[in-house]
């Protein structure tokens, strides 16, 4: 069996990319570890147009409801599906495994990020023993507890506002001298009396015995070592581009994003790419879900002008 | 009063860039004719991705009541205002006037396209009197009536089905040999009775007295003339940017469309634009709310990184 195109990802970008081969009714494979990618990790979205206001889960239902309409005859959808290895043995000729082994003669790259770890001692070892990378997911568990955020972005504020509904005390630790979150997270934070931010500060080490204890960090200014008693550390360090499985196979950035042009082409013929995992100049919802509009029309184009 | 930035425009990518701007507190003015800009062409959107199904006015009034969260003291809008003439002072000054001189930092463009003429003989004298250019806004006047569509791409299909809800009987005329819509819409088409569809045909004039009574079109394999009794002609022929007010002062190409790079940037350091005026690679509304967000994210990078 082969697909004019495979889609790999099941974010808003590769959503997104299904929704438009589905209606140009190309022979469509989708394939995806799980739904949502990064809208998994937020609590509120406030910044996906024509939604003031909406769950990460919620959007992700939406999201892969209006993907299934096009499921069926031109659209296939596998859901846990781990793309292990891709290999292009021609211009019209792409083999994706998973285990399974998948021909195709295009193929849209839409994988999206990780989080990254930023490898302090005890990180590693106290991973879902108190140290998470997903507010969304693991913030109930420290209800009334201390908790500290590490990383002063939009990501650690939207973490640390998420935590105000479970943690009785939050630790906001941003190594640089100020907050780099937009203005109306920062006002916020800072209105909190539960928010303790800290900036200009190194974290140090993780600790604990079984779980998780407490949080060593230096100040910036003194030079001193502090300690803080905390039972959940979120890290909230940003994230990488999801690119390991075509790094042999096309060009990417330093940053490990794959280099893609206006149209979405990557620097193979029939591999476009789209949304988060790219070098695309914004990491926003709206961003992935146009790109992967625009890598499905770019790959259809590709399809049917020989 | 000096904004930091204005944003001319009133559809997805000018509104998307408001909320956007509005999120960064940048001081910004948003100066529109109108809302929605060619979504009020548009009857049913179904590839605007979390909205399986939804009429063009009604993804007007979320869009817009999701822009208006942020209006206040950081987002000013003026609605029906019409720019005509934008004079860049230096790097950090443009004046834009509408009647009214308003000054700002830096621009975004988001003025979007308007339907194209396509020059035949009665066109322009019968605009208002059985010659359309928008179904969602003039279908109902043909309630039980014939009807001609002129055009075989996306626009034409989506305008003959619409009419479907009005007129008794529907010509869609096309001048290649064949219709170059998406499959699924010509499937539905062709499935309908009511519609005939006639390709390889040149429309030559539009014939009435007061009000439209018939089409002339040429027979591309016989070369005869034929005329149809019709009421009403949707011209479906396409659009062309909306750049007239920028023509002078930035960077087109031979469309018209402005040149923007990956991050919306113009020809003029101060200047960003963004969908459909642009010649970004898709014109999809999906793909304009996308590049809204870009353009303001750059926008806010160039005002805030001196």
């Amino acid at each position: 069996m082969k697909y004019d195109l495979i889609i790999i990802g099941g974010g808003p970008a590769a959503i997104s990319a299904g929704i438009y081969a589905g209606r140009k009714k190309l022979r469509t494979l989708l394939l995806t570890k799980e739904w949502g990618g990064q809208l998994n990790w937020t609590n509120l979205i406030e910044n996906y147009p024509g939604f003031e206001s909406i769950t990460g889960p919620e959007l992700v239902r939406k999201l892969v409801s209006h993907l299934k309409k096009y499921q069926g005859q031109d659209l296939e959808i596998k859901e846990g599906s781990e793309v292990k290895k891709i290999t292009v043995e021609n211009e019209h000729l792409i083999k994706v495994e998973t285990g399974k082994s998948y021909q195709a003669k295009a193929l849209i790259i839409a994988t999206g990020r990780n989080y990254k770890k930023i490898g302090i001692t005890g990180e590693e070892e106290f991973i879902g023993k108190g140290v998470s990378y997903c507010v969304t997911c693991d913030g109930p568990l420290f209800k009334d507890k201390k908790v500290a955020v590490i990383g002063g972005g939009n990501a650690g504020l939207e973490a640390a506002l998420d935590l105000l509904n479970y943690a009785s005390q939050i630790y906001l630790l941003e190594f640089l001298p100020q907050l780099t979150a937009d203005e109306s997270l920062q006002e916020r934070v800072k209105n909190n009396s539960k928010i303790n931010v800290l900036t200009n500060v190194a974290v140090e080490e993780i600790k604990g015995d079984r779980l998780v204890k407490s949080l060593v960090y230096q100040e910036g200014d003194s030079g001193q070592n502090k300690e803080i008693a905390v039972e959940g550390i979120f890290i909230e360090a940003g994230t990488i581009a999801d690119s390991f499985v075509v790094k042999n196979v096309i060009e990417l950035n330093q940053e490990g994003e794959i280099k893609i042009d206006a149209q979405n082409k990557t620097s193979v013929r029939n591999i476009f790419a789209a949304g988060d995992v790219t070098d695309v100049s914004a990491k926003q919802i709206v961003v992935a879900a146009g790109e992967g509009a625009k890598a499905a029309l770019s790959a259809y184009q590709y399809l049917t002008t020989k």
